[in-house]
């Protein structure tokens, strides 16, 4: 039987201090938390249950900001571009952008800082053909008639956008703009020190602090109607300043231009390809932010307290898979659980003693109101979050928000109560090993292991219509039995051995950007490596434009090995046979339509290779034989438990392994089968709101037919 | 009344005698022609009937061709990519190809003329580290394992492919196959001198040489199974030997390089960026062909005969748009008119005494069989020419094949009738003057006039999926009341003052492409006069992905002129607001659901463009202000009538005249209005079916409602 109580942290407010007293003792909860907009109780100091309190590092103090507003956080911002129509162009800069979120910083050496950019040629504005009018706001330039140009400025933050974000969206009124400011900067560091200390002695009772973030926002920007403008979660806009800029100079040995991070006003987002520079500017802001962050979680330590770390908001810098994240010798992390990727950007992360993972729903008025269905949304999240946990557990699971709201539903406090239970029973049943991973797969691009699970995805846990026949990909490998590890190019690079410990390569996304490898196709160490650990027996999965890159007679630059190509018109001219459909294990356990979501147009097969699945003259899934090894291509796949399990099968095939398959295996896609060998255990799980009936199968091959209840878990001896 | 003979050629036969005076007279015809197949009866040389004969300048006379084995035709043919697993690598050339059309060229040197290149990194392979096996008929490359290998190869075409193609699809057996011997080469030279003094000798009643045609085949090559491989009516690789590469190399002034006609194995196709290595291939080969042609044009001028040529087959290096083209002095152009596009490939040519055009269908028996339907084919082909007629008429229409065939269906017979009265009566109408025309426009393009109207063409009058969308603005265009001009990016480099005479831009195709330019659009002297040219109150249309280019931010380099941009990941970041469609002039006529064909994915609208169509979060119609000028942006636009009035809409919204909409026009789409004002002529006329009602209006805004029968065109006196 497993434990009754822990691995769970509940809200609390002042006004529900009995409430929270008995759902802990239904839920097992053994923390309580604040949250924006509640405040903690004391009277629950002494009752047993450890005392999370949030911490913002960067804001909730303008008297501080407004009494040094040199140190005020700043990014970087590109104007749109603005054609010329004669000799001279002004450009207001803060045209589309909220008035009362960013103010240009001309006080630092705008001539310096600022970069005037004629977008025609790519070529810098000399200095000296533009000025600033303050007063206007605008820039002139002496300009080239109808060449396009952009400004490049720093704005300092006036308005924290995360503060921004939910003042507008609970729509409070009359708040006080938190201002942002910046401890990197030397008074503000040394304020900080002191203002952490002073919090830590006001509140003896907190037993961890939950730093919310560190000290650089990502990317978020909202334009003149307070509408948001844009967004990225992995932005590293908004952690600069000449202070760090200066620094950064120095470490680099070259001169910083604006250039490395405004990016063509791309800023650098997850589907460019880094360049050189900026991946050097990450290097050293996360060399500096983990040095000034360890010295805030060693101030917690020396007052006995515990540091968490909320994965989000200004997190830039502390990306949990990159070695400096060891070193800030944080106790815990907590992050939001989208979906099963965005558990895994958790549950994945090394050097901490505990993560957790904060469920969905919000206890918030826009789910807990009348005619709500807050248990449905709890029923999809825990689902979707239990596939990734089954596969690499987070430590606790906790709630956010007003617990008054869920009190008032008593369905909602009877499944929470259950999925608690149920998440006890599965840590119990599943810690300290490691489940059986019937292959190694290698999810391949340009960033690796730092953006490890967020892979196409550029709001945390929101897709576009252009990314989730991509996300779909790494949302079933989050819960999928495979040892799923992201390399880069530049690991290959680096040493083309660690090939050889993995079965499949994955490459999923559109041509030329980050997360294919664009040009780095052309590098002839790369795609040689990649060719011969096909030709030698590995296997590859391509999704969308695998390999992407117009170059050298092929857009795919893997062509030959995938066995399919894209017309991009330059071979129509080619007559085109290889279209039939022909049934395959991988298709095996699929419906007659097979959803391939937005999917690549104008795919077709080259001779050799078989067509799985092609529709009105474009491939949507095809395999080829390349050497000993074979390749798969997908033009896309969405997330659900039938295109999983395409991709499962997929990955067997791809590695000849298509006689094993009723190992650890669930004839019926809906359920799936997780084995822990060391723990002597195996789990067989229905994913769906729906009894479903499967055959079984064990690791020795030996099956057996089971019918289960709608979501249920059911755990095995070995 | 207009005449009743004339203008009309018609096919005959030896067993066809009475039939073609019978016909001839009904039809109107003043000239009879033998086709491949038939046989011209001597019987009718007197009865007053012009005589055309076939001459094949390149083929049917095998007995010089194996007397002169090495001026045969050659072509360069690249084999496929092959990847090396080791130090060697043997590549078989004739892979893939049809054994007996092609024998790879080892009488020449075949180190020079030959080239084998890795393309992995684009080099290529010393010479030294390759060797051919002639037996095996195979190249072994000293490799490096796992980069992939090419052979760019001269061969002889030793089945001449227009020949095999014949012999293929009507199933002739044991047909000699026909050699291609080359004309440039200095003993075919004179000898084709004599050959033609000798035929035209031996054929005195012959009035008309329709030479079929010149000395260079477009591209056209089949696989093993005698099926089309490859095809492009525009291409350039069977028009090579050692013989004449030597010559271009002196006129150069800089070494060939085999790789300038294989092009990574795309072989300059319609849609790359065409080279300057390759442009001044086709200059030296037109200003070559031309001076031969020409000896031969003179010849028959020489003997009292005409000279005809046959725009298709072996036409490569007579493009008639050209300058050098003139300087032939042919008396005709008789081509195959497929639609309105390929019509006015034949009718806009100049330099000529005569045009004529090729109406289908051809008397055969895959038309002219039992439960045959050649009178709805005529019909389509009929109204599909005649609107292009309309705007720039041939001079005569004719017919092939057995005429035996035609005279079995008398309602065929009595439509071509009708269609030869028609096409006499047009004719008399508008000889001698130019059509009423709206407005001047321009499609900008890498090939300007040389690929006027074949703009999307990679076969004949056929199109594919992936051109069908862009294709339709040409063919729209080809019966529309505009004055149509073909320019190219370096027709605006040379003198950006061309650009005064026009009043609309239009840019269609893919990104990439020479369709709409590539990096042309990265030469700020192009960009900026497009963009002045915009400015200063032009109209511009984009379909597709118009200015498409990677660079500088934006991948539309006119994003800010189209208002529209394409969304490839690097943007997923911006918010993005403008979706509201909005009703407009343009989209006036149109149904509720416009066909935008294929179209791009993933267009989206800029703050100010005002969106007229979108669905699903996708761009189709779109329109910007800018300056002074206005754009329209199309995701795509098949050839239909009510697609042709929404582009006619939008030429004269982007040029600022919706006022004057109401000038020699017709309200129902289906009927279309067109003026001769130096004959005092109008017409109006019905493209369908069906009968048609609508409300015409004159020049002068006058209006009146008129009901036409299926097909009907009425004659007006202004």
């Amino acid at each position: 039987m497993s434990q009754e109580k822990g691995r769970v942290t509940i809200p609390t407010d002042i006004d529900v201090i009995q409430e929270t007293l008995d759902l802990s003792k239904r839920w097992g909860a053994d923390a309580v938390r604040d949250c924006d907009g509640t405040d903690f109780p004391v009277e629950l100091k002494d009752v047993g249950l450890k005392v999370y309190s949030t911490y913002y590092t960067t804001r909730k103090d303008n008297a501080w900001a407004k009494a040094n507003p040199d140190e005020i956080q700043q990014m970087y911002v590109m104007t749109p571009f603005y054609t010329a129509a004669g000799e001279a162009l002004r450009i207001r800069l803060m045209k589309g952008l909220y008035p009362d979120m960013l103010t240009p910083n001309s006080r630092d050496d705008i001539r310096r800082w600022w970069e005037v950019i004629d977008r025609t040629t790519g070529e810098v504005v000399p200095t000296a053909d533009w000025t600033y009018d303050e007063e206007a706001g605008e820039v002139e330039i002496k300009s080239v008639p109808f060449h396009d140009y952009t400004v490049s400025f720093l704005a300092y933050i006036m308005w924290d956008p995360v503060h921004m974000y939910n003042a507008v969206v609970n729509e409070w009124k009359d708040v006080e703009h938190q201002i942002t400011f910046d401890v990197r900067q030397p008074k503000t560091h040394e304020y900080t020190m002191k203002r952490l200390r002073k919090f830590i002695e006001e509140h003896p009772y907190v037993n961890v602090l939950r730093f919310t973030t560190f000290f650089h926002q990502f990317t978020l920007v909202f334009d003149e109607l307070a509408r948001e403008k844009y967004v990225d979660w992995y932005g590293y806009s908004a952690s600069v300043s000449p202070y760090i800029l200066e620094q950064f100079e120095k470490e680099a040995g070259y001169k910083f231009r604006p250039e490395f991070i405004i990016d063509q006003g791309y800023y650098n987002n997850q589907y460019r390809i880094p360049s050189k520079e900026y991946k050097d500017f990450q290097a050293f802001q996360r060399r500096e932010v983990a040095k000034i962050a360890r010295e805030m979680v060693d101030i917690c330590h020396e007052c006995g307290r515990e540091a968490m770390m909320f994965l989000g908001d200004h997190w830039i810098g502390t990306e949990p898979f990159m070695d400096e994240f060891k070193t800030i010798g944080l106790d815990a992390v907590v992050g939001s659980v989208g979906n099963g990727a965005t558990l895994r950007l958790i549950s994945d992360i090394e050097g901490v003693k505990y993560t957790e993972g904060r469920l969905l729903p919000y206890f918030f008025p826009d789910t807990f109101h009348e005619g709500g269905d807050p248990v449905k949304e709890a029923k999809t999240n825990w689902v979707t979050a239990r596939r990734a946990i089954l596969r690499k557990p987070i430590d606790r699971i906790g709630y956010g928000g007003y617990l008054k709201l869920a009190n008032e539903f008593p369905d909602f406090v009877d499944y929470v109560e259950s999925v608690c239970a149920e998440f006890r029973e599965l840590y119990d049943n599943i810690k300290g090993t490691t489940p059986y991973c019937i292959k190694k797969v290698a999810v391949l691009n340009c960033w690796g292991k730092m953006r490890a699970w967020g892979n196409h995805m550029v709001h945390h846990a929101i897709y576009f219509k252009q990314n989730y026949s991509y996300a779909g990909i790494i949302e079933a490998l989050s819960g999928a039995p495979f040892d799923v590890k992201f390399i880069s190019f530049e690991d290959i690079l680096e040493d083309k051995d660690i090939l050889k410990d993995i079965d499949v390569i994955i490459n999923v996304g559109d041509a030329d950007t980050a997360q294919t490898g664009g040009e780095w196709w052309c590098n002839p160490v790369i795609s040689s490596a990649i060719k011969e650990f096909v030709y030698n027996g590995g296997g590859i999965i391509g999704v969308g434009e695998p390999s992407g890159h117009q170059a050298n007679g092929h857009f795919f630059q893997l062509a030959n090995v995938f066995g399919v190509e894209e017309e991009r018109d330059f071979t129509l001219g080619y007559d085109k046979y290889n279209w039939e459909n022909h049934s395959h294990f991988i298709t095996a356990d699929s419906q007659e339509r097979i959803d391939f979501g937005e999917s690549r147009k104008y795919i077709y097969a080259l001779e050799n290779a078989q067509v799985l699945v092609s529709e009105d003259k474009e491939v949507k899934l095809a395999v080829n034989e390349f050497g000993k090894g074979r390749a798969v291509y997908i033009s896309g796949l969405p997330y659900s438990f039938e295109n999983s399990r395409l991709l499962y099968r997929a990955i067997l095939w791809s590695t000849g392994e298509e006689e094993n398959i009723n190992k650890w295996f669930s004839t019926n896609y809906n359920v799936e089968v997780h084995a822990y060998i060391k723990n002597g255990k195996y789990c067989v799980v229905n994913n769906t709101y729906e009894p479903q009936s499967t055959t079984v199968y064990k690791g020795d091959g030996t099956g057996f037919d089971l019918d289960l209840e709608a979501n249920q878990i059911i755990w095995y001896e070995i």
